[in-house]
């Protein structure tokens, strides 16, 4: 049995997957913070399917971008759960899972999450979820300098993005606002596989992938 | 704020909407039956939440085609909320809700789901959603009939259909098995407005939409 976990927004979402498909998956709001919603919620989906935890051989989490603290207890948790039980923790980022919604939907794919000082996390992919910009912390200018062609536009607390449509000749297919469950990370394994296995050293130092703060690191090298 | 139900297949989902967004979405495989799953799990999703029954302004509810035991569940226990706190019931087919997933994605929408006895409830949508062959419960030989263009397809419990596409010269886009969430009754309703009123001779007089059953009668009264 799988446990899925995505905090990186203001709604979270977990999912269980068992027998080859997913036996539970919940988008809550947690107004104030995940902290007191998280584990609560785990623990219902967890007695509503009849498991225990020691049922969950492997977790599947967002690390990021996303809310700061969202992404610190949804990482914090899974990596607590992980080394309890000693298993493995596989890790996507919140703009593919976004990105997940218009999988094989005949054109590119750009995701734009609010990043607060008027710039926001964005990535660009292709139809078969590859990346053609990899997630980034960047302002609206460095989108059009994308030079995106006709895509669908997934957007969370930005409004904005579409306004640059008619100023700049872009073409961008505006995607209903659906909440967004953590059993797409399910169907991203499926696509992107990675190696089930525990792996304490990569647990421990695992980190959440802020973006911002990577790009002021580098900033401040320069 | 609003309450949706789908009970049409045999995974369950319900979400809570308020403030113009969803405030919870779940989904879950009901095992057994609706009957001893849909309650509590409404009662937990409106506790999380902080909501009482009274703060329920209006319910949507899919009515069919599907499970028939699910349907009898989902649209009694939503007519017995409407009834209760006077207040009204919107239904959409659960084959409108299944094509959501694809709105919008440049193609038409095939839909099938499994009806048992070697037949499917199917329904093709142009990519607005909009009917091209309303649904029915039908054979797959039936399908081909429709001469659909390049479509996308959206299926639950049947595999045997994207055998028809090598032999028939049709190219289905296979959409990925994700949980869908009653969420999305939110969004038909967005689309295709209905009255927001209560009307308890349309709500005593409500049924579920089996499909089948009103086919047998038809072919009965010929």
């Amino acid at each position: 049995m799988k446990l899925a976990i995505d905090t990186s927004q203001s709604s979270g979402s977990i999912a269980l997957w068992d027998k080859g498909k997913t036996a539970w998956s919940s988008c809550f709001d947690i107004r104030i913070t995940h902290s007191e919603t998280l584990m609560p919620q785990i623990d219902a989906a967890m007695k509503f399917c009849g498991y225990k935890p020691s049922d969950i051989e492997t977790l599947l989490v967002t690390s990021g971008p996303g809310s700061f603290t969202g992404l610190r207890i949804g990482l914090a948790t899974a990596k607590g759960m992980a080394y309890a039980l000693k298993i493995p923790l596989l890790t996507y980022t919140s703009l593919h899972l976004y990105a997940l919604q218009r999988y094989h939907c005949g054109k590119d794919i750009l995701v734009a999450l609010d990043a607060k000082m008027h710039e926001v996390y964005a990535a660009l992919y292709n139809e078969k979820l590859e990346e053609l910009q990899p997630p980034q912390v960047c302002t609206q200018q460095d989108i059009l300098s994308w030079k995106p062609r006709e895509c669908y536009l997934i957007q969370k607390g930005v409004k904005s993005l579409e306004s640059l449509t008619e100023e700049n000749g872009l073409t961008f297919i505006s995607v209903p606002d659906l909440p967004i469950s953590a059993a797409g990370l399910f169907l991203l394994e499926e696509i992107f596989p990675q190696p089930e296995v525990y792996d304490l050293d990569y647990v421990a130092n695992l980190e959440p992938n802020y973006l911002r703060e990577h790009t002021a690191q580098i900033k401040g090298k320069k």
